[in-house]
């Protein structure tokens, strides 16, 4: 029995790349049901088929966070408004964009709080208690939270008014050991990018006009999508000792003289699905590498007459068992509707690998076997399957980021001229280009062609060369380019 | 070296439960290092300590819901002002306590916000839209959240203005399934309740004057702290067609006829710390039932000279190995302080078993294991500890729960005249009386006495009696208790 929903649902068709690039990403996740926008500006309720990807984040971040000593802790989300304001920098760059809590049981109160668009303030008054000695360093803090930050123009996932992340707080001795822990944690983001989303990531320094409002230094893992508009997946913040001096977060060190904390913060959030998605989706929906598939392989059983109902069910569920005892995710769809309509959906949701057995099949002790990105179709000996399986999966892991890898490298370029600078920007290229660093210039450039500067790589090749714009030294070439 | 802090820390003294029980309470989330007050009014930090159990609560059951069905979403935090005030009842039983934000991004909003102190109104506001058909159904979601409610009197985990939470909410065809899905998660409470904190817990329905605002029937799981008092620890609710009604939660039924959908909502909180706490800690700190504790077994290595030091550290790790083997968490404190101060702060944060181990032990092939709850030393031959641990942890685990069911059943009675009512609810008791089930009636009982009906227990056995303040007919007994 076909469901009018489901046949009207069959017919949306996802808008193409080329058509229309913006609206097939929201086609795709509405096509996969990963998320939708809620009854609340700017907010967005993430569906089961989208939260499982987060809880996949989640486990593989905790179990790297734990094995470096890092621990989860949870902090109000009502930040007092006089904490916000007690770093200068920070608050100026978070103040237009907080919510206000003014009223509560049935009272106004006599000090707003604010609602966390991060949680610095609030853990750093604290930490200032925490800390005494130099015992007590290193502090290594994580919290998994809902945040708000009050944005004008949202989409799913990619910039909502509230979304979920992770924020790490750290707190060292030595600045140098700070350093290296923000350097880190951003390569903790960069395994978790590159070898478990498939995404490939430039890893460089942010400059003054886009690093984090109150640090340092802010790190970054870039990423390019497949429209070459980069996309910030996560930062890695040197906090010298900005906050620590205002908070007091300072401890007596050996010789019993106070010193203050160097400190570190580091996020990732939802928007990282968000690249997820953009990296790797085609026209025909989502395409998830395997390893951050929550379904990796879907069986569907072929049932042409009622008589082969058991015996394909049972053939079924063996190749179900098969898979799960080699660890592969996999879900029987025995649902009573036509096969052709599963294909079409779990093609529209990204399952890695779909398997195909009917009586035909059974009768030659075989099934077949579809490749979500590649469309390609093996058909492989029953007990074969499960090895066979689990070869593609590992094998479309790494043709997912090789295939990402050579889309940025063809929509990289370097370039020495204003008039190759604008051209490449207009054609959403990463552009390596010489640059003086100056804020004045990155906002001219920015103005002009919409480009910002995404990094100053940290391989960068240190060569002498003239800034596009202003004509002034410069040491190397950074990325710039438009992004998400 | 032994730091200042610490030496400090050591001297001071857990309050006793005989003293002052609430400062007990307060005095051992302290020392173990749980939690502590926010500098945000009425808040809570979860410390890491603390939040370790909180995720181990959320492993547990996340295994167990999504063993059921039911998928983790999630719902934005801010709820628009008129969602709430959909149904009449929720929102007279919430209104009081909600946090409203009313200025966001530099501007009075034209509508404000409620931070969510639970999701039914928001989430079914969507649901209405998930759900067109029979085929829909049921539909099972959960949710990992954080939730505010302005509360006037605050406790570290009993009660805090922001807590943490996972709320189930369910979507059914019919009253029985949902019936039957309330009653089942509630069994699910129980499980991680009985078999996993060690908690006794008694089953039942809430009175008209306790239930959920909104719902048709509240059912709970009600524990009795040492004190004698109830601490409700989780709640399902059968909210029968009045959500659904509002926000129109309908689906097409076979017969292509309009249906309003009957639901189902329940949760646990970080509250649920607080009565493990209170169910097992003792004068010297925190106990922990083995199953929930993130450290099982500490070893503690003796090294009297320093040329014990690598003799017994090779030992105290090849132990910890084979712990860790038999999947005991385990945690080997090679920290360069006394053993004492050691021992001390193991036994305020309530780890299950301490192992000792020094140069006599391992000339004697053996070493010294101690169980927390009950102080027992014993000599162990090292080629016996891991299963011997085991065994012990098993033990412990049982004699925890035998304990807390030891004490309720010595503060629970039964009484017929009110007289014994108000003397037994003095004594703080569990108390079994007859009572008709009148909305008034309970007020003056708790006016009078400060005991409410924490529920009408499942196994209630049916007898003809006479309601114990107002003598009016009654079936049965329920019980009475002052309650946090």
């Amino acid at each position: 029995m076909v469901s009018m929903e489901q046949s009207k649902f069959e017919e949306k068709k996802i808008t193409s790349r080329a058509e229309d690039y913006n609206q097939w990403y929201l086609d795709v996740i509405e096509a996969a049901q990963l998320a939708e926008n809620a009854p609340v500006k700017g907010c967005m309720i993430i569906k089961p088929y989208g939260y499982a990807l987060w809880e996949n984040i989640q486990s593989f971040l905790n179990a790297k966070f734990k094995a470096t000593g890092v621990e989860n802790a949870y902090f109000p989300m009502l930040i007092p408004e006089r904490l916000l304001k007690k770093e200068e920098k920070h608050v100026e760059g978070f103040a237009p964009e907080v919510a206000v809590v003014t009223h509560a049981g049935g009272k106004e109160l006599e000090e707003p709080y604010i609602l966390r668009p991060t949680s610095e303030t609030i853990m750093y008054e604290v930490f200032s208690k925490w800390i005494r000695s130099h015992r007590d360093l290193p502090l290594l803090i994580n919290q998994w939270a809902n945040v708000i930050r009050w944005e004008m123009r949202t989409r799913l996932f990619l910039r909502t008014t509230e979304f979920l992340w992770q924020e790490g707080h750290t707190v060292h001795a030595t600045e140098q050991e700070a350093d290296e822990r923000a350097r880190q944690m951003l390569e903790v983001y960069r395994d978790l990018a590159e070898n478990y989303m498939a995404i490939p990531v430039i890893m460089g320094i942010k400059t003054e006009a886009e690093k984090f409002a109150g640090a340092k230094y802010t790190y970054s893992i870039e990423a390019m999508m497949q429209d070459g508009k980069a996309l910030q997946l996560a930062t890695s913040h040197n906090l010298g000792q900005n906050f620590a001096k205002v908070f007091d977060v300072s401890f007596l060190d050996e010789n019993n003289t106070k010193q203050y904390g160097w400190q570190t913060s580091w996020g990732i959030s939802t928007r990282s699905i968000g690249g997820l998605i953009m990296t790797h989706s085609d026209d025909k929906g989502l395409v998830l590498p395997p390893k951050i598939a929550s379904i990796q392989v879907v069986v569907v059983p072929i049932i042409p007459k009622e008589w082969d109902a058991q015996l394909v069910g049972e053939e079924s569920e063996t190749i179900c068992a098969s898979l799960k005892e080699v660890g592969i995710s996999t879900k029987l769809d025995s649902r009573n509707i036509r096969p052709g309509e599963k294909f079409f959906e779990w093609e529209k949701k990204g399952v890695p690998v779909r398997i195909e057995i009917g009586p035909k099949d059974i009768a030659s002790s075989s099934a077949v076997v579809v490749r979500r990105d590649t469309g390609e179709k093996k058909t492989i000996p029953l007990n074969e399957i499960a090895g066979t399986v689990k070869t593609i999966l590992e094998k479309m892991q790494t043709d997912l980021y090789e295939k990402a890898v050579a889309l940025r490298t063809g929509k990289s370029v370097s370039v020495d001229t204003w008039e190759e600078f604008e051209k490449a920007i207009d054609e959403n290229k990463f552009v390596y280009a010489h640059f003086c660093l100056d804020n004045k210039v990155e906002a001219e450039i920015k103005e002009l062609t919409g480009a910002t500067v995404r990094c100053i790589p940290f391989n960068q090749v240190k060569e002498d060369g003239i800034c596009i714009k202003s004509g002034l030294p410069s040491k190397g070439r950074v990325i710039f380019a438009k992004s998400y």
